[in-house]
């Protein structure tokens, strides 16, 4: 049986959806228990009993736009993220799933759960869409702006290890985001990591990866520091946003063409927009942890939740952590 | 009278679309003159005469995917490119266009032109395509991975007087591209420059821009470092590349939806594709050098050839480099 502890209250379509995508994973897997924090109050118009349904009221949580996440600790101990949390770290479950504020999670995670002694960095891992059914792991995408070469091998070995389990890739490709493609190219970070990245037996580095190929590379792994990853991802999301916005004023400028739209693109377009659709992905995890944390995007509908929760069962039941620990202190033998 | 030298044989469709786009703006510009330096027996076929167009034969040209350009500035003195430059640098000509290799060209300007005493650094400033009709700057888009904050000013105080002369915008708008709006966000680099930014009369700074809004954004320029800025518009060319691909896989699926794109929504598509099409905006500018030097796209068609030569010719009308010069002085006497 796997123990899931769930933030009820974190997103921004919070209780509701996460309630309901809580009920469809209980519904899904049969080997899923959950505890789920939250204000009951709230959370009654959606819940229904469940015999692998536990919640754990409390009327405290976060607030999405919340900035000082170190002093929401100190003050607002019994927010719902924070038991969640202090749930795993006293082993009452394997792991979390939230959609609250990202930074808090962050922070959170690495004051209650801790980091492992192995990862020497705590890194933001979401899976990135794609334009064929392939996933990718773009990482670090927030949680570090500084980093130096050694971090973003640890990331390189904890992505292989979540991408051969996960994504079931039987021998991942690792590409560093870079400039351009050719040994040498970018920041001294860049032309460091290459280095080291090629000459670690651990992990399938592919070599760079220019952005113009963020979405059709070879590689499963797209690697670089929390600063260039974060203005990668937000940058796919403006552009996705925009072209979005053109089509649709393309396409609807005229009644003739909206009469088109509607009785024969609908279904194109949904899945235009689909394809760069967080809720289709499932969530990020906070990497290098001494348990699984996954960060289900803030504006998760039922479904997206659903998939945050789906991932950390299975990033639990493939014992990520106890994989990337031996790998990592082998390597630490080897150096 | 403007005299611009331009490089015949640089671009992916050089010299035909080069020299198509010389005759369009000796056509439409009449106080116009070219020096146009190439093969003249490859530029024949396209070539007519015109009493403002002179061309300096060439056998000699540098190679798109050229990788040494300082060993092509000993080795290959006489290509178009070099030619062209250095009758910029003898003030045969006021400008240089060039549709050839972005780095050969940066690396020519540097030992050919020279900076100005005034800018420390040189950057890359191309006119990014937006979803309404505003067009902004995005620098340095690739010639520098390492800058400190001062550099950045100076990139500033440049592209608010291309904003204004070339595109005008009464009093440019300078956006710092960062991974969060508040200020503090960011690296060491980015929170000290947007200290800077903000204690410098001689521009109107706008604050930190997230790459969600890159195509949206109220900021007429987009500041970063050449590796960040460069990551940005390679993610903006790859998700729109990739987006596209999937549109039209979803779009002629099948035969009656084929019929109905090519009846009634070809002309959407193609302004959905002219949106991101580097073809409709010109070129970039090498800022910070003695002289104007603009580099077309490299794809560039004649059109988009036209507009860099326009482009160009505007920069020199409007005394861009002298307006920069005094700006800077009073500057430096300030601080």
């Amino acid at each position: 049986m796997i123990r899931l502890a769930v933030d009820g209250m974190g997103g921004d379509n919070a209780p509701e959806q996460i309630v309901k995508g809580v009920l469809l994973a209980l519904e899904k897997f049969d080997n899923l228990e959950i505890l789920l924090y939250g204000d009951e109050k709230k959370m009654a118009p959606f819940l229904r009993n469940h015999n692998r349904l536990k919640v754990i009221h409390t009327d405290k949580y976060l607030d999405m736009g919340e900035k000082d996440p170190v002093g929401q600790l100190r003050k607002n101990k019994d927010a719902s993220m924070f038991l969640a949390m202090r749930a795993v770290k006293e082993k009452e479950a394997d792991a979390i799933v939230s959609a609250g504020p990202t930074q808090a999670l962050v922070v959170a995670s690495h004051m209650i759960i801790k980091r492992m002694p192995q990862m020497r960095r705590v890194a933001i891992a979401p899976i990135i869409p794609s334009i064929t059914n392939k996933k990718r792991i773009l990482l670090d995408s927030g949680a570090n702006v500084d980093l130096k070469p050694e971090h973003l091998l640890d990331f390189a070995v904890y992505a292989s290890v979540v991408a051969k389990s996960l994504l079931h890739i039987e021998n991942p490709k690792v590409g560093l985001l870079n400039i351009g493609t050719e040994p040498g190219k970018g920041r001294e970070l860049d032309v460091q990591t290459f280095e080291l990245l090629s000459n670690t037996k651990e992990i399938n580095f592919y070599g760079n990866v220019e952005p113009k190929e963020i979405l059709d590379s070879e590689a499963d792994i797209l690697l670089s520091d929390g600063f260039t990853a974060n203005i990668a991802m937000k940058t796919m999301e403006g552009t996705a946003k925009s072209l979005g916005k053109v089509l649709k004023k393309e396409l609807t400028n005229s009644f003739f063409k909206k009469l088109i739209v509607g009785l024969f693109l609908r279904k194109s377009l949904k899945a235009f927009k689909q394809t760069l659709d967080p809720n289709e992905i499932g969530g990020a995890m906070i990497a290098g942890l001494q348990n699984i944390v996954v960060k289900a995007h803030g504006s998760s509908n039922a479904y997206a939740f659903y998939n945050g929760i789906r991932q950390a069962k299975e990033l639990v039941e493939a014992d990520v952590i106890g994989k990337v620990t031996k790998l990592l202190e082998k390597n630490e033998e080897t150096v």
